[in-house]
C-alpha cells in the first residue's frame, strides 16, 4: 500500500479537528455576556484552575525531567552498550507525549472556564442556546484531545517508525494522565467534600452558596478533575490503544514484509476522528428539548458514521474484513458496557431506587446496598471485555497461519481496543459538557440569575450526570481492552529483543499461570490497584480535614461572613491553595508505589513475573475501577432521587443517609475509580519499556 | 515405606483427639450451674441454634441428594461409559464428606451452647475458671473438627486409595461449608444488625437487653455463624489441603513407583493434630490473668511442638528435608499473615485510631478511611501467600528432575498449605472460644449476675475479638494456599485423564495468560467473588428489613414490653424463625450462581478457560476476602475504641459514625468476607471433578 497519501490524509483529518475546535472556540467566545457578578466569580474559577494547572505542570516537569533522563541513560539499552541515537529518540518521544497531553488539557481548561459563564448567561434565553454553548465548549476539548493524540502518534510513526519511540510517547501521555487524573481527582473531591460538609451539613447552606469559602475551589475542581483529568485519561487510553496496535503491526509486518497492518491501524484511527467530527457537528437539540437525547443521538450518529466509513475503507483499500470485524466488536461492546453502567446508576432503574429505599433505615444500609450493587455491576463489563477479547482473537487468529502463531490474534484484540476508542472524540465532548454545565449552574446561582434560569441549568446538569456514568463505563472498558493489547505488545517486544540480540533464551510463548513465578506476579499485581486507591482516598481524607479547618477559621475570623453581609467575601484563594498543595503532595506516594513495586517484581521474577503481574493488575484493576465508579455514580443519583421527593425527600432520614452515601461515593467515582485506569496503563508501559532489562537482570 | 503402621498410628491420633474432646466435654458439662434465669435464657439459645441447624441440614440434605445423584450418573465418567463401581464410590465419598462435617458442626454447637452458660456462672468465681471453661468448650470443637477431617481423609485414602474419591469427600465438605458459612453468616448478621438498629440506635437499650426481641436470635447467631460456620469452613480447608496434596502425591508416586510422598502428607497432617492436642492441653492462664496472652501462648506451643515433631519424623523416616521446609514456610507465613491482620484491626495501632479520629467528621469519613485501610491490608497477605508459594515451589522443584517436570514444585506448594493448616486444631479452638465468651457476656447480663461478673466476661470477650482477627487472616491465607494447590490438582487430574483415556490431545503444561480463552476465564472468574458477596449482603439487607419490622411489631403489640415490666417476655422465637427462613432462602441464589457460572465457563472455553477462571477467582477472591474481613474487624474495634472514651466517647459524633462503620463491617467480616473462602474452594472442586467432561465437551 502507498503509505504517504494515507499518512497525509490522516494528518489532514487531525488538522481538520484542530480547525473545527478553533471555530467552536471562537463561537463560544463570541456568545454575549453582560453580568458583572458572573464575570467576577467566573474569573476566580479561571484563575484558580490555571494556578492549579501551572503548579501541577511544574511538579510534572520535574518528574518528567527525571524520567526522561533515566530513559536517555537506560532505554531501550543502557547508553554505554547501545546506540545513543535511539535513546535520544525515545526520551524525546516521551517528552512529546507529556507536552501534547498537557497542551490538550490546557486548551480544555481555557475553553471550559469561558464556556461555563456563557452557558449560564445563555440560559436566560432558553434551554437550546444554553445547551449548545455547553456542548460546543466540551467539543473543543474532544477535538483538541483526539486531534493531538492522532497527530502525535502519526508523526512519531512517520518520522521514527519504531516501536520504542511509540511506547515512549505513550508513556509520556500516561505519566501526565497519572498526575492529571489522580492530582485533579484529589483536588476536586477535597473541595467538594469540604464544601458540602461545612456548608450543607453543618450550616444548611444551599449548593453553590457564595458565602462558602470552598465554593470556588469546588467549581475549580470540576474543571481540573473532570475536564483536564478526564481528558488526559482518555488521551492516554487513545494513544496507548493506537501504540499497542502499531507495535504489534510493525512486528507482524516485518515478518510479512508488508505495510498493510500498520496502515489498517492508521486508517481506522483516522476515520474514528472523522466520524467524531461529523457527530459533533450534527448535534442539535430536538423539538422536545431533551438534552440527554441530544447527547445520546450524537453518539449514535458517530457510531453509525464510523461503521459506514470503515466498511468503505476496508472495501476500497482491500483491507482484511476479519480485522474490521474485530474493531466493530470492540465498538459494540463499548456501547454495551455503557448501557450496563447506565442501568446501575440511572434513577429510573431498580438499583438506585433500592438504595434510596434502604437509606430509610440509616446510612449503614445506604453503604451496604450500594456496595452490593457496585459489586454486581462489575459482572456485565468484565464479561463484555472478556468476550470481546475472545471473539476478536478467535476471528483474526487464522490470518496468521502456523508461521505467525498467536500474534495475529493479539493484534485482533488490539484492533478491538482501537475500534472501541474510535469514537473517543465524541465521548470526551459529552464528558466535558458535564463540568461546564455544572459550573454554569453554580454561576447562575452566584450571579443571582433567578429560579427559572437555575432550573434550566439544573436540567442540563442532570443530563451531564447521566451521560457521565455511561462515558465512565466506556472509559474503563476501553482501558481494559487497551491494557490487554499492551500485554500483547509487551510479549512482542520481549521476543523481538530475544531474536535481535541473539540471547540464548527460548522465545516466550506466553505466561503460564501454573508457573509459580507467574502466579507470584499475579497475586502481587492484583493487590496494587487496591493499595493505589487506598493511598489516593487517604490523601483526600487528610486534605479535606485541612480544608474543613480553614473553612471553620474563616467563618470565625471574618465578621459578617456567616450572616451573608453585602460586600463580605470569603478568602476563596486560601481554600484553592490548600486543595492545590494537598493534591500534589498526596498523589506522589500513590504514583511512586505503583512504579516502584513494578520494578521490584521485575527484578525478582523477571519477565515471567511481570507477565503475571500485569495480568493480575489488569484483572483486579478493572474490577475495582468498575466497582468504585458505578457505586459512586449510584450513590450520587440515589441522593438526587431522594431530593426529588422520594422516600421522604429532603431532610428525611433517607436524605441524611443518602448524603453519607454520596460523600463516600465522591472519591470512589472521581478520585480512585478512574485513576486506576491510568495506574494500569502506566504500569504496563513501564514494564514494556523495561522488558529487555528484566530479561537479563532478575533473581528467578 | 511400611504403610499400615503409619496409617494405624495416624488413625490412633485422630481417635485420641476424639477421646480428648469427650473428656473436655464432660469436664465442661460437670461445671456447676445454679442460676435459673441463665438456664432459661441459655435454653432458648440452645433451642434456637438446634432448630436452625436442623432446618439447614434439611435443606442441605436435599441439595446433597441431588448432587450425589449427579455425581453417581456423571462422575468420574458418565455411567453408561464407565465403571459404575467408581461412580458409586465417588458419590458415597461425597456423602461422607457432608456427614462428617455436619456431625462436627453439631458437636460444636452442642458444647458451645452449654459452655456459654457454664462460663457465665464460672465468672462469679473469677477470671481463671471462667477462661478455662470458655477455652475448653472451644477446644471440643477444635478437636472434633480436626479429628474427623483427618480420620475421614485417611479412611477414604486407605479403603479406596483413589484421587476421585478424595476429591468427592472434599467436595462434600465444601458444599456443607458453603451452606454453613453463608447461611450461618446471613443468620448471624440479620439478627445482630436488627437487634442493634432497633435496640441500641432507636431505643437506646444496652447490648443484650432481654426486652429486645432479637437478642436471643443474636446470641443464636454467634453460635451458628461463628461456631458451626467457621468450623465447617476450616474443616473444608483442612480436608481440601490434605486432598490436594494427596492427589498430587498419588500421581507422583505412580510415576516413581513409591509411596513416600503419600506417606509424607499423612505423617505431617497427623503430627499437626498431635501438636494441637498438646497445645490445647497445656493452655493455662498465667499469673497476670491475661486471656489474650494465654490464647497466643498455646498457639506458639503448638507451632513449636509441630516444628519439633516434624523434624523428628523427617529424620526417623528419612523423608525429604526440602518438603519439610516447604511445610514450615507455609506455617511461618500463616503466622505472618495473622500478625498483619492484627496490625490493621488492633486498637493499639494506627489504622483503628485513625479511623476513630476520622469518625469525628461524620460517618462518611469512617467508611472512607476504613475502606482505605481495608484495601491497604490486602498487600502483606497477598505478598505473603505469593512468596510462600514461590519459595515452596523453588525449593521442591529440583526433586522431580526433568522427567517429572513441574509436578514436584506444585506438590511443594500443596505441602506449604498442609503445613499452614497443621495447627488448625488450635486455631479452631481459639476461634470457637470467641462466641462462647460473647454469649457468656450476654447471659451474665440477662441473668443479672452483676457489674463485676459482666466486667470479667467483657475482658474475656475482648480477648476473643482480638484473637478472631488473627485466626480469620490465617483462615484466608490457608484457603489461598489450598486453592493454589487445588489448581495443581486440577491440572494433574486433567493430564492423568488424557493419558489414561488415550485422548488425542497434548498434555497441558499449564494455562497461558496470553491465550484469550484463558484470559476470558480469568476476567469472568475475577468477577465471581464480587457478585457472590453482593448477593449475600443483599440477602442480609432484605432479611434484616423483615426482622426490624417484626421487632417494631412486637414493641407495638405486646403491652409492657418496652417498659420492661416483670414477666413480660418478647416472642424471641419469631425473630429466630425469620432469621432461619431468610438465611436459607437468601443463600441459594449466591451458591447456585457460583456453581452455574463455573459450568457455563467450562462448557464455553473448556479446560483452558477453567484454568484461567480458577486463577481469576482465587486472586480476586483473596483480595476481596482480606479487604472485607480486615475492614470489618477494624470498624468493630474502632467502635469499641471510641466507646472506651476516645475521640469523644459514647454518644459523641465519633461514636455515632463508628456505629455506622460497625454495622457496615458486620456483614463484611462475618457474612461475605469469610464465605468467599468457601466459594473459591467449592468452585475449584466442581471444576476439578468435572475436568474430564470439560476436556471433551466445550465450544472453544
Amino acid at each position: 500500500m502507498r503509505e504517504v497519501p494515507i499518512l497525509v490524509v490522516s494528518i489532514a483529518i487531525s488538522l481538520c479537528a484542530f480547525a473545527f475546535a478553533s471555530w467552536l472556540f471562537v463561537w463560544v467566545k463570541r456568545q454575549p455576556s453582560s453580568n458583572d457578578k458572573i464575570a467576577k466569580v467566573g474569573g476566580y474559577i479561571q484563575k484558580g484552575a490555571n494556578t492549579f494547572l501551572s503548579k501541577e505542570y511544574a511538579v510534572l516537569a520535574k518528574f518528567a525531567g527525571i524520567a526522561a533522563l533515566l530513559i536517555l541513560i537506560f532505554l531501550p539499552k543502557a547508553i554505554w552498550k547501545g546506540n545513543v541515537g535511539e535513546n535520544i529518540i525515545v526520551a524525546l518521544s516521551y517528552i512529546f507525549g507529556t507536552v501534547f497531553s498537557a497542551i490538550a488539557g490546557k486548551v480544555g481548561i481555557m475553553v471550559a472556564t469561558i464556556a461555563n459563564m456563557k452557558t449560564a448567561e445563555a440560559a436566560q434565553k432558553g434551554i437550546k442556546p444554553s445547551f449548545l454553548c455547553g456542548f460546543r465548549g466540551g467539543a473543543v476539548m474532544g477535538m483538541a484531545v483526539v486531534g493531538s493524540s492522532l497527530l502525535g502518534v502519526i508523526l512519531i510513526f512517520w518520522i521514527v517508525g519504531q516501536s520504542h519511540a511509540l511506547l515512549g510517547f505513550s508513556f509520556g501521555a500516561s505519566s501526565l494522565a497519572l498526575f492529571a487524573k489522580a492530582g485533579g481527582g484529589i483536588f476536586t473531591k477535597t473541595a467538594d467534600i469540604s464544601a458540602d460538609l461545612v456548608g450543607k451539613v453543618e450550616l444548611g447552606f444551599p449548593e453553590d452558596d457564595p458565602r462558602n469559602p470552598a465554593v470556588i475551589a469546588d467549581n475549580v475542581g470540576d474543571n481540573v478533575g473532570d475536564v483536564a483529568g478526564m481528558g488526559a485519561d482518555l488521551f492516554d487510553s487513545h494513544v496507548a490503544s493506537m501504540s499497542a496496535a502499531l507495535v504489534m503491526a510493525i512486528n507482524l509486518d516485518k515478518v510479512l514484509n508488508s505495510n498493510k497492518n500498520v496502515m489498517t491501524v492508521i486508517i481506522y484511527a483516522a476515520l474514528g476522528l472523522l466520524a467524531s467530527i461529523i457527530g459533533v457537528a450534527t448535534a442539535r437539540m430536538g423539538k422536545n428539548n431533551q438534552p440527554t437525547a441530544a447527547l445520546n443521538s450524537s453518539t449514535y450518529v458517530t457510531t453509525g458514521v464510523y461503521a459506514l466509513l470503515t466498511v468503505l475503507a476496508t472495501w476500497v483499500f482491500a483491507l482484511e474484513w476479519r480485522i474490521w470485524f474485530a474493531a466493530i466488536i470492540g465498538l459494540f461492546v463499548g456501547v454495551i458496557i455503557g448501557i450496563a453502567s447506565d442501568y446501575f446508576t440511572n434513577d429510573t432503574r431498580k438499583p438506585v431506587q433500592e438504595v434510596s429505599k434502604a437509606s430509610e433505615s440509616g446510612p449503614a444500609f445506604t453503604i451496604l446496598s450500594g456496595v452490593s450493587y457496585g459489586f454486581l455491576s462489575t459482572l456485565p463489563a468484565m464479561v463484555g471485555i472478556a468476550v470481546s477479547a475472545l471473539l476478536a482473537f478467535v476471528i483474526t487468529k487464522p490470518l496468521g497461519g502456523v508461521a505467525l502463531g498467536a500474534d495475529f490474534g493479539m493484534f485482533g484484540i488490539s484492533m478491538a481496543a482501537v475500534g472501541m476508542l474510535s469514537i473517543v472524540g465524541m465521548i470526551i465532548s459529552n464528558d466535558a459538557y458535564g463540568p461546564i454545565v455544572d459550573n454554569a449552574r453554580g454561576l447562575a446561582e452566584m450571579g443571582g440569575l433567578g429560579e427559572e434560569v437555575i432550573e434550566i441549568t439544573d436540567t442540563l446538569d442532570s443530563a451531564g450526570n447521566t451521560v457521565k456514568a455511561v462515558t465512565k463505563g466506556f472509559a474503563i472498558g476501553a482501558a481494559g481492552l487497551t491494557v490487554i493489547a499492551l500485554l500483547g505488545a509487551f510479549l512482542s517486544e520481549v521476543n523481538t529483543a530475544i531474536v535481535e540480540k541473539n540471547l540464548s533464551i527460548a522465545k516466550f510463548t506466553g505466561f503460564d499461570i501454573m508457573d509459580p513465578v507467574v502466579f507470584f506476579g499475579l497475586l502481587v499485581g492484583a493487590a496494587v490497584p487496591a493499595v493505589f486507591s487506598a493511598l489516593l482516598m487517604l490523601g483526600v481524607d487528610r486534605n479535606a480535614q485541612r480544608m474543613v479547618a480553614e473553612i471553620h477559621r474563616q467563618f470565625e475570623e471574618i465578621p459578617g461572613l456567616l450572616e451573608g453581609k453585602e460586600d463580605v467575601i470569603p478568602e476563596y484563594e486560601k481554600c484553592i491553595a490548600i486543595a492545590t498543595k494537598g493534591a500534589l503532595r498526596e498523589l506522589v506516594p500513590a504514583g511512586l508505589f505503583a512504579i516502584v513495586i513494578t520494578l521490584i517484581v521485575g527484578f525478582i521474577g523477571g519477565v515471567k513475573a511481570i507477565g503475571g503481574f500485569l495480568a493480575g493488575n489488569i484483572v483486579s484493576g478493572l474490577l475495582l475501577a468498575l466497582f468504585m465508579s458505578n457505586a459512586g455514580g449510584l450513590w450520587d443519583n440515589a441522593k438526587k432521587y431522594v431530593e426529588a421527593g422520594n422516600n421522604g425527600g429532603k431532610g428525611s432520614t433517607a436524605h441524611k443517609s443518602a448524603v453519607v452515601g454520596d460523600t463516600v461515593g465522591d472519591p470512589f467515582k472521581d478520585t480512585a475509580g478512574p485513576s486506576i485506569n491510568t495506574q494500569i496503563t502506566v504500569v504496563s508501559l513501564v514494564a514494556t519499556l523495561l522488558s529487555t532489562i528484566f530479561l537479563t537482570l532478575s533473581i528467578f
